[in-house]
């Protein structure tokens, strides 16, 4: 063991988050394979750039992305990328298996042939936030968009929504904004019943009828713009609105159906469906309001199915969660290996 | 009378019907003013063109683009500009009185200083497809988008609808198809029931599973590419799948509901809610079908709540409709200045 005690005061581990608004990379020392980690995670660096999703941006500018948020995560640690012992990219558009291997192969020729190197979707960084790098359990992503993720330790995994806005991801920022917005047309063309959403949204966009709002959304029907609404809708429910609390409502059931037919399919919960398994919430829409808490109300609707859902808000950020997969996976190998 | 005799000889009325996808464009006879219009119209020339809506290709495009579909139609009619007596132009994209003057001032150099030009909102041409030019009643459109226009005999009107996919015009052919993908995708992911929609849908697209329709609809979300899969959701509701069955019975709530709210708000109906008043039907969703008719189906909702909606499928398209209230505006102003 002697050999392994050296490399952990000189090696480096690097976790990618990299997803379509930016991208962020942590350093962290190649901690001691036990079974505790020291809390706080000692970080010896950190980068960010913007997107990488190479379905966004293209293949070249999605590596060069990827390449320069490692390299300058390294440079700002103080360490050359000799020091590298395994690195693990969570990459948003990482779909498939061909898609893996794609980005692997892009970032084969940066580091020398024994770094190992695992590429994930970036769903998978967030759940290894929460569960500390270890691949079990469900993630639950709400911000703009949404999806549902899950890992068994056996290494199956499933997902579910994370569509996007065509194919009614009602329970993101974006579907509850625009579900609001629906709401104000409706009441204002007769069809459905008054709302205070109307003079709440109105003001909150600077418009001055609802008719403008369809010129609005034509204008850049952007989904983060709309989403930025939700706020909005959120106060409105706390101060009573019928509708705005049925689209929360709508939105939280939609929430945890994603997470509930993860859970199913993958049988988290055990054969007979009450065994324990981590919930990972991440994301804007999931943060705890005044009265409010969509995320709480998730775990309520997970709760009443699966009563072994444990709920995790993850105290570190995804980068962090996929240096600690690439940290349990190296550990995995090495034990396996024999080397402990 | 003898100069008005002679002028039906020699004079002409433009009909526009200015839309997204394209601009159509026909010239008529100034027709006697009498109450009977002949049957068929003789429509003298017809020139088609693409989009005249200046907020999806900008104000200059858009003119020219009128100019040249009515140039062209009075060329193919043989006649000069000077024998134009009125022009109405049904424009996609004019939603306000300033929208109305903005093309009216396009416009006005284009002809002599005596020649009555109408500008409206393209579901005006619609509409006076059904009624033969008199603008009374309601039209309901449901093409890749939808919109419910209705107008009072003194000039007052109202919408519902037609604010596009962002603010849920379910009842449109992209609103029918978008829910028929979401079906699919949640049906693969767990959150919902099987349906038959997923192998139909699937062959119609060429893709081999659910997992690519979320590719299919990132790589091109335009509303007609997704609208093109109504017949697929057709067939599947008439096998007698109940997931496709339950889009399509919501989509006539949706349609006759914004009949309806257009109904309320202009009081067609008369106090009693039991007057007679033309309901216009025009595009794809609403013709028929084998078994499923969304349109007889959108009828039997409104007649529920108003047993005076006379459903019209029109005879002549819009661009005659437009024509149509050029003469009946000319024929009210001729008979107010006593010219009769």
């Amino acid at each position: 063991m002697g050999s392994e005690a050296e490399s952990e005061c000189s090696e480096v581990i690097l976790g990618v988050d990299g997803g379509t608004t930016s991208t962020v990379c942590v350093c962290l020392p190649l901690l001691r394979f036990s079974d505790h980690l020291p809390d706080p995670l000692p970080v010896l660096g950190r980068a960010v750039a913007g997107c990488s999703n190479y379905n966004s941006i293209g293949e070249e500018a999605a590596r060069d992305t990827l390449a320069k948020v490692m390299e300058e995560a390294l440079s700002i640690s103080g360490v050359n990328v000799s020091a590298v012992r395994a690195v693990c990219l969570g990459v948003s558009g990482v779909n498939h298996p061909r898609d893996a291997e794609r980005v692997f192969n892009w970032i084969r020729n940066i580091f020398p042939a024994h770094v190992n190197i695992y590429v994930h979707n970036d769903a998978v960084a967030a759940l290894a936030s929460g569960t500390m790098g270890k691949l079990h359990g469900c993630v639950l992503i709400a911000g703009t968009g949404c999806i549902s993720y899950g890992f068994t330790e056996d290494g199956r995994e499933a997902r579910a929504a994370g569509a996007g806005p065509v194919l009614g991801d009602w329970g993101s920022g974006y579907g509850i904004a625009a579900r609001a917005l629906t709401a104000v047309v409706r009441a204002h063309d007769g069809r459905d019943m008054q709302t205070t959403l109307t003079t709440h949204i109105l003001d909150s966009l600077g418009l001055s009828s609802p008719d403008e709002i369809i010129g609005w959304t034509y204008a850049d029907p952007s989904w983060a713009r709309i989403a930025a609404l939700v706020p909005v809708v959120v106060s409105c429910a706390e101060a009573g609105d019928q509708v705005a609390n049925d689209i929360l409502k709508n939105a939280v059931e939609e929430l945890a159906s994603s997470v509930k037919a993860v859970v199913r399919r993958l049988s988290l919960a055990g054969e007979d469906g009450r065994g324990s398994f981590p919930v990972v919430m991440v994301g804007g829409v999931l943060e705890a309001n005044r009265n409010w808490d969509i995320g709480s109300e998730v775990i309520n609707s997970v709760f009443k199915t699966f009563v072994g859902a444990c709920p995790i808000r993850p105290k570190v950020e995804p980068a962090v969660g996929a240096a600690l997969v690439a940290w349990n996976s190296l550990k995995k190998e090495v034990q396996a290996n024999g080397h402990r």
